[in-house]
């Protein structure tokens, strides 16, 4: 059973995925990735992965075969287990619980060949469609606290398989990066009354320098301080705590936005390695007035040196507003 | 001008190093390290590094010349600018302040070939010494809040020169990871009146199930809740906040540890490329009794994908208690 375990100073938790253990060797011969033209992801081998959770079947096609567009599959090794309840428990100064949560494979599209980049708006929308439902229906789950959704995009971003999927994780805490996004929005609020994020959109607008694109319901933007070079923000300009609670006109927006986004990075950046992340509100928290989620998107163009994650403190040899004036006059 | 900017949000500086400024197609070709013959912290190239800020010369050769046994050179690409007052300013919602700091270069050891785990006790416990020696040094500008002391080893962890080196960067600012642990330590210790660091040292000593090596000075654990595998801390078992504060005894004991715990490292992990950072307290604040001071030890074994710093939520196939088993039993 794998463990989360809290880190006794800083409070972060972490996962001990005790059922992937690796022994020392293990790490020292690099695997490159399985290129054998065998696929889990492809239709014709629904059943080479666990039974579908959910999947879009435009034909009325029966589960767990081919005919759809868009699946949902439990993680074959998953990093946390769906069954148990959750108990938390001391040892000494440190605090354990075992690792209940959820651990499902988004399979973006039928195409093998595909990237998020090339699929069609209405098949991008689909996509996010599918973050939603499984949103609500985790949401029922009173174990799960947060559900993060992201995706890693090319080897150097962590992905292990080729075949275009994000990922989600129903986790039983609220991770460390998103807490603190919460307590900084909170403190901005208690102070000023006003949503840190709708502030940062109306600057942004304002001064121009960093948009990379925008609609009538959406903005991408290179933040101000960024972790890494090119990293860019998605954010509804209406404010929304929970990525959830949008309406179909914005899904449509967002889509359309965040594909037109990834096709800047691959001309720009030739076809990056990424990843990107979903910031939503904890689960119970879906109408606070502090905070607005937001996707981030970071390709992966420097290594992150073990100083960086070592020191929290990070070293961008490109300014945002150079990256953006790049990604915004990209000919796409 | 380097720039020093602030996350609106969760109050993490980053810098923006603009001299070193990269366009994209810089990103896109891998430029593998130049392994053409020349290096410049090799003795007779001494001219090719910007004049030396001291060096530990056991023959009495004059500055800048050979006769060196460690060398300490300030960096020819400095990500902070060494010239000049702090001016903190806003811009709307953001803070910024000129990248003012210094990044200096310990050059290890005069031969070519010699890795930190490779060098004799009495070297590696002067480049303790060099560290201390500099850190009371910039201690004496008041522009100075932090100093980072901090090691890239091998192209993986990156280390862009391969004579064994480490790096310092003074700062105006406290690195966020620092901060949390000065927060977190602060938090507990008015609850406890007790070190977090020190109550977690004894555990350690009794449970003995995460212990890589110790001697009378120092412990060299994996830590319960890690950020990557085989993650190792090794602590001073006398509660101190300050790195500059210690003994000579403690130099001596920290060299043999550290020494033998890379060697351990480099047995049962072939020779990882691995990063440390030594965390220890701001310039002001050096006889706190909630902080005690510490190096972080991490190889470069699995890539950081970005959901892990997109999210502050990390997932480690290797429980600590086996790490240290294979680390503690290596015969090295």
């Amino acid at each position: 059973m794998p463990e989360l375990r809290k880190d006794p100073i800083i409070g972060r938790w972490v996962i001990i995925s005790t059922e992937r253990g690796k022994r020392p060797s293990e790490f020292v011969v690099q695997h490159p990735p399985t290129k054998n033209g065998f696929c889990p992801f492809c239709p014709g081998n629904e059943d080479k992965t666990p039974p579908e959770i959910q999947a879009y079947r435009p034909d009325g096609s029966k589960p767990n075969t081919t005919g759809w567009s868009l699946r949902v599959v439990p993680n074959k090794y998953p990093a946390l287990r769906i069954e148990g309840d959750i108990n938390r428990e001391g040892d000494g100064v440190y605090d354990k619980m075992n690792g209940v949560g959820a651990h499902e494979v988004i399979i973006e599209s039928v195409n093998h060949k595909d990237a998020l980049s090339t699929v069609s708006d209405k098949q991008f929308e689909d996509i996010l469609w599918s973050y939603r439902d499984r949103i609500i229906d985790l949401k029922k789950d009173p174990r799960f606290r947060y559900i993060l959704i992201f995706k890693n995009h090319g080897e150097a971003a962590g992905a292990s398989l080729e075949h275009t999927h994000s990922q989600l994780i129903a986790l039983p805490i609220i991770p460390k990066r998103v807490a603190e996004e919460l307590d900084g929005s909170l403190e901005y609020y208690n102070y000023k009354e006003r949503c840190i994020f709708c502030d940062i959109i109306r600057q942004e607008i304002m001064q121009g320098v960093r948009i990379v694109a925008e609609n009538s319901d959406f903005i991408a933007v290179t933040p101000y301080a960024p972790k890494a070079p090119f990293e860019i923000w998605i954010l509804p300009k209406k404010h929304d705590a929970a990525f959830e609670n949008a309406q179909k006109h914005q899904y449509e927006n967002l889509a359309k936005l965040f594909s037109n986004t990834l096709k800047r990075m691959d001309k720009v950046l030739n076809s990056p390695p990424y990843n990107f992340i979903l910031h939503t509100s904890p689960l119970k928290d879906g109408d606070s007035q502090h905070y607005h989620w937001h996707f981030e998107i970071m390709p992966t163009l420097i290594k992150v040196a073990g100083f960086e994650w070592g020191s929290g403190f990070y070293i961008t040899p490109t300014p945002p507003e150079e990256a953006a004036k790049f990604l915004r006059e990209a000919k796409i």
